[in-house]
């Protein structure tokens, strides 16, 4: 039987990185599948405890700053705003907080984030399908498909229903299968798309292009906040 | 061709109802759907705009109070506590916005909520595994099996990502299926569960009556809230 990183008896700590315009469907996994489980704290994490928006709407208050903040065993985060992704006291929080972390969590963009912080170098990791190829440019072999990828500690996975994916998977690492199990069933999480159509390869080429065209803008320009930042850190010692 | 409830250039607007301890992955599907889609409005509604928090731990605050709530197009609701179930003030909120409302969402113990306020009256609906059967209590046809159902305006649906396809279904119903598909597409929503036991039925009885007594006494609470707010409410005039 494999060695549970963190025993039932001690306390699991989650945290969630949130900021102004943080794509709240991004993280709820990890919020919800970590917070349904036995003896976990959940933390989310910013400069300042001011309510923030998230983008969709969903005003929202951190409970820890980046000074307050403990040492975590998960750190998560999803799609959030070029201009954080490139903001060196976030870059720093990053480097800082998933040295001592079991987990480090990237949901969609939370991917870029974590390149940007140059934490993927070397590593398959996976994103959305408007940013997995860009990961590659932050030292990272990407890997397309929608499933999570795993490598050491760093979990990365697409979009929405990815941080549900990603932190089940972490929690049977960290706490054994069984617990994960169980938080599986307790949410039901047994999906079933309405149409089909989630994938580039379900949906074909000419509704994948409508869907990247929407936001097309906005994922450039976080990756050229990521591609900016990553070229910035690259190399030096975390 | 369907015609469309809510053509696109009109402001698509969408309630979520949040209170102390609501459950915040119940409804979350809900805000991610509408909020990607083109000219819809977010509004979360409680009595206060106070912070509250969440269950698990997310601080939040409503973006508006059941007096200024405008009329929305779609009324959406998750787990919440007995207490608020059985408050007459959220009965009869809700009883007043459904009634011009085009879609009524309820995810998880939502879907008691619409129950006991009368709602559910001879209508097929749906409920996470521990509340489904109860729904016959408060006067509904109550349908296991995981799946969305729809029966007129009322869209009833398991936990977490019941809200993720409750919401794509109301969106096709209001705006037409391609842009649900596009949403389908854009959140990528082709779920991979890691450990297929999302269901009582890929679960076993075993692991699922570990799941179900993780959290029995308090659905429990839940179920004899709403009943006894069903039975005060039942058959008045709403």
């Amino acid at each position: 039987m494999m060695t549970l990183l963190k025993p039932l008896d001690q306390t699991l700590k989650v945290g969630i990185f949130v900021c102004p315009g943080y794509f709240l469907g991004d993280v709820v996994g990890v919020q919800t599948v970590f917070g349904c489980s036995p003896n976990t704290e959940i933390h989310l994490v910013w400069k300042t405890l001011d309510p923030i928006d998230a983008s969709p709407r969903w005003p929202t208050m951190a409970t820890t700053t980046f000074e307050e903040c403990p040492d975590i065993d998960v750190l998560a985060v999803g799609l959030i705003p070029p201009d954080v992704i490139a903001d060196p006291e976030v870059i720093a929080f990053f480097q800082q907080k998933s040295k001592s972390a079991s987990a480090v969590i990237g949901s969609c963009g939370g991917s870029l984030m974590l390149g940007a912080a140059a934490l993927l170098e070397g590593r398959r990791a996976t994103a959305s399908m408007a940013f997995v190829d860009a990961l590659e440019d932050l030292g990272a072999i990407p890997v397309p498909g929608g499933q999570v990828v795993v490598d050491g500690k760093f979990y990365t996975a697409g979009p929405a229903t990815g941080s549900f994916e990603a932190a089940l998977i972490a929690l049977a690492a960290l706490r054994g299968e069984e617990i994960a199990k169980v938080i599986e069933l307790g949410i039901e999480y047994d999906p079933h798309p309405p149409f089909k159509v989630g994938s580039p390869e379900l949906a074909g080429p000419e509704l994948t292009e409508q869907a990247l065209g929407m936001y097309r803008e906005a994922a450039d320009a976080c990756i050229a906040a990521a591609r900016s930042a990553y070229e910035a850190y690259r190399g030096r010692p975390l």
